[in-house]
C-alpha cells in the first residue's frame, strides 16, 4: 500500500511504539532536563500548530534554528515539517559573514534561537532583514534582548492543541536543509527530503552502520547545526533509543560525566572530541568502567592510534564512518565481517580506521583522473563520486555544474581507494592535494601515521610551494603536554610506513591546529597564513 | 536524488560491496555446493536475459516457482523482477487441487521446478493447462519426465550473457507474489511490490528486528514458497551475510549437521522446526556449543518454555516474530528494551514470549468487537489491524471487501492485545476462537500453557459444540516419547493458570498434530475430524 516516508511516520511510529522512552538534556544553564517520547510527541504537535497559526509559516518555506542540541531542537527538527515548512539549523560557530550569507541565502524568516547564543546573533541581525520573528529557547522570563519582537518558546506553543494533524506532505517535499561547514569554500545549501531523511534513519541504524536499538542510551554530541546532527535525531527515534543531548556542554569532562551519569551505550563526535576524552581519561581515569559499547566517528579520519589507545586502556570500541553534507551523511562506516576473524589485531585495526563499506541505498565509484573507473584494489586512486538515495543531486539556489556529473553522480571532492572487500579510505581531499615532482602525496596518511607517535597530539600537513619539486609537503605539529620533538626523529618515524620522496623536510609546532566550525584541520586558513607568513614554529626544532 | 527501491538496487549493492560473501547449498542429492555473490549475480543477469530471449516472458508477468532453497531458486527471486516479470513461488507442500488453484488463478505460463518434485507436479500437470514451459533445476542430465518440453536451468542459462541490463521497472512495480498457506480457506494471492519488498528487507535486517551483519552466517529454513522465505533472502542480501540454504533436508538431525559444520549464526524457522532440534539436541548433545547467536521463530506462537529449555540446556537465544503472508511478513519483531533489565528472569521470558513490537515501516491497531480502538494495556482483545510499506491492500485478481476496512487497514484475523511497552501477543485467529457461555477462552493460551508440561511435546485446543455452553475447548495432546497423562493431572496444572471456566474437560491424546504446508497445526481440518467422528485419542485417558 501506499505509505509516504516521511519524518511525521518516524514521530508518529516513535511516540505510538517508544511512547516511553527518554530524552534527557543537559541545559545550557547546566539543569538536567528530562521528558518521554510520548511527552515529546504533545508538544511537537502543539510547535507544528504554533508554526501555523501564530508564525504564519507557509508550506516549503525555511525556518531556521540557531541552537544546541537539547529537546526543543528535537522538537523543532520534527514540528517544523509537521508544519509542511523546512527545518534549517544554522551552524552557530561559523563567522558573523558567514552566518549571515547562509540565512539571507535561505532566506529565513522566522528563528528559533538559544538564549546563550543571542548575543552572537544580536551583532548580525542589522544584515539579516529577511529574519522577522525570534523565538527564544531556554531564556529565563526577564530575559532582555535587542533582537526585535523576540517572544518566549514556552509561551509559544502553550496556547495550541496537542491534536493538531500534520500538514499533508509527499514524500519527496524538502523537510530539512544544512549549509557546508565552510572548510574548502563558502558554504553551500544542501536540501534533504522526507523520504531521504526516513531511508537514511532507517539504512544508518542497521547492524553494520551505526547499529541502535531500543537498548541504547544514545548521547548525540554531533551538532544539530553540522547535518542535521548526522541524522541522529532521526535514527535514534526510529530505534527506539532514549537519547541524551548534551546542548553546549562539549568540554571532555563534561561530557565523561554525562556518559557516566546517564549510562551511554552509544555516542557519536569527530576525532577532535574523543581525542579530549581520551587524553582526559587518561589524566583521570574513570572509577567505573563506562557503559559506552561504541563511540561513532566521522567528519575527519579517525586515527588508528586512538582507536588502539581507547581500547586498550579503557575498552572502549570505535567506528569509523564517513559522509558529507551533501550525503545526509551517513555513506560508509566501517566495521569488521566475519572474514577478517582470522586477522592479527593489527590488521583489524587498519581496516577499522578505513572510512568503511556502503550502507544499502547509495553507490560509490572512484573516478580516475582520465575518466576511468579504478579497480577495487585497494590501491588506485581518484575523486570518490556517489550517489543514492539520500545524496542532493545539486545545491540549493545554485546553478552548478562543477559538482555533479552528466550521468548524475555527485563528485565528493575527496580522494582514495576501495578495497577488495568494499572498504574506502581517503587519502586526501582534493583541494589538499600535495603534488610534489610530479608525484601525489597524501596528507592524510602522513597525519594518521604522525598521529600515532607517541609525543604528538595533532598532525596536519599542507602542500607549501617549492622550487625545484613545486610543492612540498609541510608538517604542522601538536605536541602532548610538556613534549617536545626533533625532525630526525619524526622522519626516522615516518621512514617505516613511507617512501623517501613522501617525507616531510619542514616542521613546525604549534600550539594548536587552526579548526574549522565542526573541528577539521582548517587548511584553507592555515595556507594562507603560510602564504602571509603567519604560521610560525613556537619551539626551535632540527 | 531519485533512487528507485527495487530488487535489481538490491542486488547490485550486494555484487558491489559483499562481492565475496558465500552462498552454500545443500542440493536435494545431499551434495554441497558453494559460490559467492559475484558469482551469483552474474548468472542472475544470464538468468534474466533468458527469461525474456528465449522464454518470451513479458513485463508484470508471473513466473513460478517449484522449489527447495538453494542457490538456483535465489537467483530466480532476483532475475524474474531483473527480467521485469514477477517471482510466483509455489507452496510445493499443498494439495494438488490447491497448487493447480494458485497456479492457474496466478496465470502462471513458465515454471522452473526441482527435479526432486517433478513427480508430485506431473500428476498436476493436467490441469495447468497454461503453464507451457517448464525449466529443471538440479536435475542429472538424463533425467526423464513427462513434463513437456522440460529443459534444463544450466543450458537456459549458458547461452546468455553477463552483461544484460536489469529491464527498466518503477518502485511500485509487481517483483514477486506468494499466496496465503490455507490454514483458514483457500489460499488467497499476495502481490509484493519492488518498493515493499526493499524496505521490508532494509526495517527487517535492524537491530530491533532480525539484527543481521556481514558477521552472520545465516541458515534460511523457512522455506522460499512460505512468504518469500520470509524475506530472508533479500535481508541477507542486503546485510551482506552468508547464506546457508538447507533445501529438502529440514530434518532436526540434518539442519543441527549444517548449523555445526557450517558455523551458522542465525537461523529461522517455524516452532515445529525449532523444537524437532530441541528434542534431537537432547538426544545427541552436540559435542561442541552451536556458532548460532539466535533462532528467529515465526508462523505460529513460540512457547516460552521452548526459549526457557533451550537457553538453559544448550545457551541458545529464541527471537519470536510474528507476520502473514499479507505483510511481507515482518510486522513485529519481540526483543528486550533497557527497560526490563530489572525484571527477573521470568517476567523478561514472558516478554519475550509475545509476539513483539512493530518495524518502522509499519502501523497496527487493535479494533474491538464495537468499532472503538482497544487501549494499549495489555489486557483488551480485539482484532489487528495493520497498514503500512509492506502490508497489501487488497488480494491479487479478488474482489474483497471483508479483510480491509474504508480507511485503508488489512484486518489481520489474528486477535490479542498489545501492552503498555507496545509488544502485541496473539491469543487467538478469528476463525478459531472459542466462546464458552459468552465467555471468549483463548485457545493459543492454553496451547502454550500445555505445552510448558513437563510430559507434553504438543497441544492444539479447538472449539467443539457443547449443549449447555454452546463452545467447549478440547485439547488435543501429544505427549513426549513413552510418556501419557491424566485428566486431573493436566486440569491442576492449568489451574495455576487459568479460571475454572476457562480449563477444559475434553482430552484427546494423538500421535500427531494434523499440520498445515507450513508446519501450523491444522484447525480446520481437525474440526472437520471432530465432527466427522475422526479425531480419536489413542489412550484411555481419565
Ligand atoms: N571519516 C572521515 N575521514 C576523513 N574525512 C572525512 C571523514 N568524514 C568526513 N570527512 C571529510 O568531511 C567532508 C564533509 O564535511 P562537511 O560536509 O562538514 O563540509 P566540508 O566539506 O568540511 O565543508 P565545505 O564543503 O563547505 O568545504 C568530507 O568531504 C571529507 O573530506
Ligand atoms: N509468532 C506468531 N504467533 C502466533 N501466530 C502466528 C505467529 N506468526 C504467524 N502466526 C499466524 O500465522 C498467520 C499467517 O500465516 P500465513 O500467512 O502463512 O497464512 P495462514 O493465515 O496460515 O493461511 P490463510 O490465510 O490462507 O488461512 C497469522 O495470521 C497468525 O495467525
Ligand atoms: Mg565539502
Ligand atoms: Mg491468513
Amino acid at each position: 500500500m501506499q505509505y509516504p516516508l516521511t519524518t511525521n511516520a518516524i514521530i508518529d511510529y516513535s511516540n505510538r511504539v517508544f511512547g516511553h522512552k527518554e530524552i534527557v538534556s543537559k541545559l545550557p544553564d547546566g539543569s538536567w532536563h528530562r521528558y518521554t517520547y510520548a511527552d515529546m510527541y504533545k508538544r511537537t504537535k502543539q510547535l507544528a500548530a504554533a508554526l501555523i497559526n501564530q508564525l504564519n509559516v507557509q508550506p516549503g518555506e525555511r525556518v531556521a534554528t540557531f541552537a544546541w542540541n537539547h529537546y526543543q531542537h528535537l522538537e523543532l527538527y520534527y514540528g517544523i515539517p509537521g508544519a509542511g515548512a523546512v527545518c534549517h539549523p544554522v551552524n552557530l560557530r561559523l563567522s558573523a559573514e558567514q552566518i549571515a550569507y547562509i540565512i539571507n541565502h535561505a532566506e529565513d524568516k522566522v528563528l528559533f534561537i538559544d538564549a546563550s547564543v543571542v548575543l552572537i546573533f544580536e551583532k548580525i541581525a542589522a544584515y539579516t532583514p529577511n529574519v522577522k520573528k525570534y523565538i527564544l529557547l531556554n531564556a529565563p522570563k526577564d530575559f532582555k534582548t535587542s533582537l526585535a519582537g523576540a517572544i518566549h518558546y514556552e509561551e509559544l506553543i502553550a496556547k495550541e492543541s496537542m491534536d493538531f494533524e500534520w500538514m499533508p506532505v509527499e514524500e519527496n517535499d524538502a523537510c530539512a536543509m544544512c549549509y557546508t561547514s565552510g572548510t574548502t569554500g563558502e558554504p553551500k545549501g544542501a536540501l534533504y527530503s522526507h523520504r531521504s531523511t526516513f531511508l537514511h534513519a532507517l539504512s544508518a541504524m542497521t547492524p553494520n552502520a551505526a547499529n541502535i536499538s531500543a537498548m541504547d542510551r544514545v548521547m548525540a554530541v554531533s551538532p544539530q547545526f553540522h547535518v542535521m546532527g548526522w541524522g541522529f535525531p532521526f535514527i535514534c527515534m526510529m530505534a527506539g533509543a532514549d537519547m541524551i543531548m548534551p546542548s553546549m556542554h562539549l568540554q571532555p569532562a563534561a561530557l565523561i560525566n554525562i556518559m557516566q551519569k546517564e549510562k551511554v551505550t552509544i555516542a557519536n563526535g569527530v576525532p577532535t572530541i574523543w581525542l579530549g576524552i581520551y587524553e582526559e581519561m587518561k589524566k583521570n581515569p574513570p572509577k567505573e568502567k563506562l557503559a559506552l559499547k561504541e563511540y561513532i566517528v566521522g567528519g575527519s579520519a579517525l586515527p588508528a592510534g586512538l582507536i588502539e589507545n581507547f581500547e586498550r586502556d579503557f575498552g572502549l570500541h570505535g567506528v569509523h564512518a564517513w559522509g558529507m553534507t551533501e550525503t545526509s551523511p551517513v555513506v560508509t562506516v566501517s566495521r569488521l565481517q566475519n572474514e577478517h576473524a582470522s586477522l592479527n589485531y593489527e590488521q583489524q585495526i587498519k581496516i577499522r580506521a578505513k572510512q568503511g563499506i556502503l550502507l544499502p541505498g547509495v553507490e560509490m565509484r572512484v573516478m580516475m583522473e582520465d575518466g576511468a573507473i579504478a579497480p577495487r584494489d585497494g590501491k588506485t586512486a581518484g575523486e570518490f563520486e556517489v550517489k543514492g538515495a539520500w545524496i542532493i543531486s545539486g545545491y540549493y539556489n545554485m546553478n552548478d555544474q562543477e559538482h555533479f556529473t552528466g550521468d548524475g553522480w555527485f563528485k565528493t571532492g575527496d580522494v582514495g581507494t576501495i578495497d577488495e572487500y568494499g572498504y574506502m579510505q581517503i587519502t586526501d581531499r582534493t583541494k589538499d592535494l600535495i603534488k610534489s615532482g610530479g608525484e601525489w602525496i597524501s596528507s592524510v596518511a602522513l597525519e594518521t601515521t604522525l598521529m600515532n607517535h607517541p609525543k604528538i597530539k595533532e598532525a596536519a600537513v599542507i602542500a607549501v610551494p617549492d622550487d625545484k619539486w613545486l610543492e612540498r609537503p609541510l608538517a604542522c605539529i601538536v605536541c602532548k603536554e610538556q613534549e617536545t620533538f626533533s625532525v630526525i626523529e619524526l622522519q626516522e618515524f615516518l621512514c617505516k610506513h613511507f617512501s623517501r620522496y613522501q617525507i616531510p623536510e619542514n616542521y613546525l609546532q604549534l600550539n594548536e591546529i587552526p579548526k574549522t566550525s565542526v573541528g577539521k584541520f582548517d587548511k584553507k586558513l592555515m595556507r594562507k597564513m603560510f602564504a602571509e607568513g603567519k604560521l610560525k614554529s613556537i619551539a626551535d626544532i632540527r
